[in-house]
């Protein structure tokens, strides 16, 4: 979706630039033909690229460092420079839906790459009261909480799901992000939460976006809650690539559109 | 003027092309970087990259490694082949003008990489029964005649410029090929030949396309001569170029009219 989504961007603001889709397997060519193509301004890296680029990187951002990840690299005066704009995006869409997060306790459902971004994100920019992580893969949920500890200030605890995990950390959260798979299409009904967790003080985030209302956020939005859907977080994430590139204000609305009418 | 006519052309035939202009230092980088970017189909080469991007190239047309430079790189299946399309285009444009080479006694003016590159073409695909070529700078001139004689079985002969040399060598050619800067604008008074030698049974081409019509041109159309502006000769080698990426008939006509419209 991403060509769609900047193309018409470019166009909305009468850039001349143009995002094309290329599959590479040599990602240290890949970059050293960036370079070599002095005009190419910025790239987006997928995965399976996206540990495997930072060497390739003249600079990166410290948070994006520490994740260990990055999905947006922009060469500035002959510097090739990465970030990662999923965990940025996750913050911005909630923030731009009236989210508070400072002194808030959070808690991350997930421990893979998003959930990964997310959380450092939140460790470094967000300053929330406690971040609780719950996830299905111990060795990874370890070393997630791990990493927290060592490199960041935040007040981090992780626990494995289960149904008393779940019951005492919503209750204590203010704000809830999903991100793991589960919900997504095409297996619509499911949810990590069971849905008399919800009450309506809570905000939540799903980073599903396939589909756009997952029951997650159905049963939330039942319960009163305040919703926010991966939309957003997509939407976001690629608001910032777009501005990390071109250094315009990306034309969001339009943004939107393009995804909405690809997802519809 | 390139991206102009390949995108024009790509639309034409509804192909998810496009054509992007760079400006590139590191050409063996560059040249990495296409092979990284897998779906990159191909490229232009331009002055002065056009000679050191052959080392890159997996296989180059023996013609091409012979004149030394290429100006179209195409990849297929992962292999990297370069070609030049200039002699083509020259070529194609004569003949499409109707213009015999076969037996025919060809003079060209002119020795630079132009002028080298159309000598090879006629002098592998064309058979003329004698290719004449007069020069300014004797070092280069001797070297084309040379590399030609050992290289190719035309049959050649060079000689300087001078009025004694125009005159009889026009007198015994059947197609006379003007491969200066000479009559280019701003220059446009300006012709290697004086116009009482010009004459109805000789084809005359000038390479140079601004301004479209030349003083040659203009000299030779009054003598009653067939002319082929150096138009032909652009548009021809950007059709072998868009042929040999795309796989498809180029529209000629289309792009002829996109290059019309940016030189008017």
């Amino acid at each position: 979706m991403s060509p769609a989504i900047h193309n018409r961007a470019f166009a909305e603001l009468g850039l001349d630039f143009v995002y094309l889709a290329f599959r590479v397997e040599e990602v240290k060519a890949a970059m050293e033909g960036m370079r070599a193509l002095e005009n190419f301004t910025g790239l987006s890296v997928t995965i399976p690229h996206k540990t495997a680029v930072i060497p390739h990187l003249d600079d990166i951002a410290t948070v994006d460092a520490t994740i260990g990840s990055v999905n947006t690299v922009v060469k500035t005066g002959g510097r090739v420079k990465g970030l990662g704009t999923d965990g940025p995006g996750a913050r911005r869409a909630l923030t731009e839906c009236g989210v508070a997060l400072e002194d808030r306790d959070i808690l991350l459902l997930g421990s893979g790459g998003a959930a990964r971004a997310i959380a450092f994100d939140l460790a470094f920019h967000a300053r929330p009261s406690a971040l609780t992580i719950l996830g299905v893969i111990p060795d990874e949920l370890d070393a997630l909480e791990r990493d927290l500890k060592q490199k960041t200030e935040v007040s981090v605890t992780s626990a494995l799901v289960t149904d008393a995990s779940l019951e005492q950390n919503v209750e204590n959260a203010q704000v809830l992000i999903h991100a793991t798979p589960v919900g997504m299409h095409p297996n619509t009904e499911e949810s990590v939460v069971p849905d008399n967790l919800l009450r309506s003080d809570l905000a939540v985030m799903d980073i599903v976006y396939n589909p756009l209302e997952t029951r997650l956020l159905k049963d939330a939005a039942k319960r009163g809650a305040k919703t926010i859907s991966g939309l957003e977080m997509f939407v976001n994430q690629a608001v910032l690539q777009f501005e990390a590139w071109t250094g315009q204000e990306a034309p969001v609305e339009v943004m939107r559109e393009v995804v909405l009418a690809n997802l519809g």
